[in-house]
């Protein structure tokens, strides 16, 4: 049995709005994941990410593994308990970030960022069958990841979704490596799913995970293996392009190869939140995103408006703004927009790196992208889908759609 | 007419509770001040620290005169206004800050901590009778401070009680640098008293402050000058000596020639915060006190706890508590115990530095403190100060005195 109801569908694309059922509760797909990388979305307390509406948040194993620990959180009844989160938790597999510190700037290429969270005291060792010996960020010691290892990470956080150990492939790598590299994480696969099988928590739904880069060929073939392993939902991941359009083709080939029994199989698109992306993903057929962007820009001046233009964003830090009497998004809803606070101050609170201004901001912008996705699923649920779309990409207000 | 209220009076000591009316409302004295520095308590949102209890918060003139600027902050209706509090606000002169730079070590000494906000950049080029040219810890640019640019900064920052412009004279000067000191702070106090008496609004308090160092006739000189000066309310400040006794002999000296016509004259003691000085300068007849450290001590992982021996600090930091699944502090009703969060998980959150570590910390010390105040009110209201402030000094949890 799936754990994806679909409760409507757009007959013009492949979207779809569904209810997800999890150990922790249901989440009402399509859907946007906050990152929780650290046991926590950065300044703001659970209870205030539930009351923004999200129902499910992404831990980060990479680094819950390296400190405080999973054997440690497992200690205090697992990752919900430890951060007071009772909703669902989804937890990558950490692949995406030990591979990060040897590709060097395969996050930046991916994702548009710098490497998350590491240094140079981190870095890999060697990359085996086995998996990937590397040296922590954190004190320099020797660890090591590998399929099983992360499975039973993921089992002592706890999480209702976990990802299988892949290797996230770079985008400058040859075609070449990217076969390679994609059959290994499909072997990977395996091991994931027989660790999981023998020791796991039955509740655990386990996300294979698509790679096989920008060649339609090894993207589709990717992902019918992942589909045809049986792990309940699939998410799309690696090197999905270097520009928009290829990254829309990369996901638009790994949905089609979902249909018939694949269809009610939840699909997990990784690392991509911009606000056309949302749009285009959902079209696209995908149930659920996460992505640093919306709080990461926010704890650096930046929020999200409806300027379609300049990526949705204004870098509120800007010299311009210091006098400005205007709310940070004129007739905003959000809680952070509610308390009638200026730009003005807004921007010198981001430009003196005040932790409220961080806090503002985060709230603001978790608020507007889930005010999208939110339009998005109801838009499907009415069968409107085609002009929520053209609206919100027009850069009309999420909340206001037709 | 006084400002101040007395509704009751310890009759064992010079204590008293009572009601400070302001242009923006009333303060139940005596009262602990949060600092909001940069126009926010850090980390937190205004509603927030009324709800704590918190009547009053302190701005900065030094570093709000520097960035954004007072005349942008008058620009948005005043600090009030600009920042979104709507009670009380005290504002320092910027004495302290622009002194610190010069005199090196007197903030760590005064005050336990290293020079505030401050950095390299900042430096003084000239202390001279008409203020003090200093260049700006910001952007490298000369910058000048005086008697009547603090006035006039503050009247712009809208603040309900300014304070005066002093020389916050160190500890290790000689008694004739303290005295001659002191007495450039008396001049600067008339031509303080001389503006706000021309450009200023007299709907905002203006507090003198007491200086003489550790001194006990200049102390007792400075203090009835700023007395006989008729400002509405008497600050104070300055070097308060190497240790908590002489700290309180200088407090008891300053407010032992406060009786008689002053008596009702509201007395703030700038910089002072922990428990047990809290409550023997509540003995000593201070109304009113503001101090860094709750908040900052949170900011770096530091509880306030029932542990005199341990000036009512935890570093919830060190190592051993990584597996302690007990809240910050047992029976707390603060709103971050509330949320049944471990101490292993808030030690996780603090040593990787996480926002969401800070805000906790900060909601608890502030939490505790005001419990701390409320105490000491409601005892003097009710004639049980004594037994009040024995609980208190003795590590008993604020809110539960007998």
């Amino acid at each position: 049995m799936s754990s994806l109801d679909i409760l409507a569908r757009d007959p013009g694309s492949r979207g779809r709005a569904g209810l997800l059922t999890t150990a922790h509760g249901k989440v009402r797909t399509p859907a946007f994941v906050p990152l929780a990388t650290k046991a926590t979305v950065k300044g703001l307390l659970s209870h205030e990410v539930a009351e923004l509406g999200y129902d499910m948040v992404l831990g980060n194993t990479f680094h819950l593994f390296l400190d405080p620990g999973d054997e440690r959180i497992a200690g205090f009844g697992g990752l919900h308990d430890f951060m007071g989160w009772q909703q669902p938790i989804i937890t990558d597999s950490g692949g995406f970030q030990v591979f990060s510190m040897g590709h060097g700037t395969v996050a930046s290429e991916i994702k548009g960022t710098s490497a998350q969270g590491t240094n140079r005291l981190g870095k890999i060792y060697a990359i085996e069958e086995r998996g990937v010996r590397f040296r922590s960020y954190l004190d320099g010691s020797e660890k090591f990841l590998g399929p099983e290892e992360s499975m039973r990470i993921q089992a002592n956080l706890g999480s209702d979704i976990a990802l299988v150990f892949d290797e996230c492939t770079p985008f400058h790598v040859e075609r070449g490596y990217t076969e390679a590299s994609t059959e290994r994480t499909h072997r990977w696969l395996e091991r994931c799913l027989a660790w999981h099988g023998e020791h796991g928590d039955p509740a655990q739904l386990i996300y294979g995970i698509s790679q096989g880069g920008v060649y339609e060929d090894l993207r589709k073939q990717s992902t019918e293996v992942i589909a045809a392993s049986g792990t309940p939902g699939i998410a799309i991941g690696g090197s999905l392009g270097a520009e928009k359009a290829q990254m829309y083709e990369v996901v638009d080939w790994a949905t089609s190869v979902l249909g018939g029994e694949h269809e009610t199989k939840p699909r997990h698109l990784l690392g991509i939140g911009e606000i056309d992306d949302l749009v285009r993903g959902v079209e696209l057929g995908i149930d659920t995103f996460d992505c640093a962007m919306p709080t990461r820009l926010g704890r650096h001046g930046v929020a999200l408006v409806c300027d379609p233009e300049k990526r949705w964003r204004v870098d509120l830090t800007a010299g311009r703004f210091k006098d400005d009497h205007a709310p940070i998004m004129e007739g905003c809803p959000c809680p952070a927009c509610a308390l009638g606070l200026s730009r003005g101050y807004i921007r010198y609170l981001a430009h003196a790196r005040e932790l409220t201004g961080m806090r503002l901001l985060t709230l603001h912008n978790l608020a507007f992208v889930q005010r999208v996705m939110a339009d998005l699923r109801a838009a499907i649920l009415a069968g409107t889908l085609p002009e929520t779309a053209r609206h919100l990409r027009a850069g009309g207000a999420p909340g206001t759609t037709p």
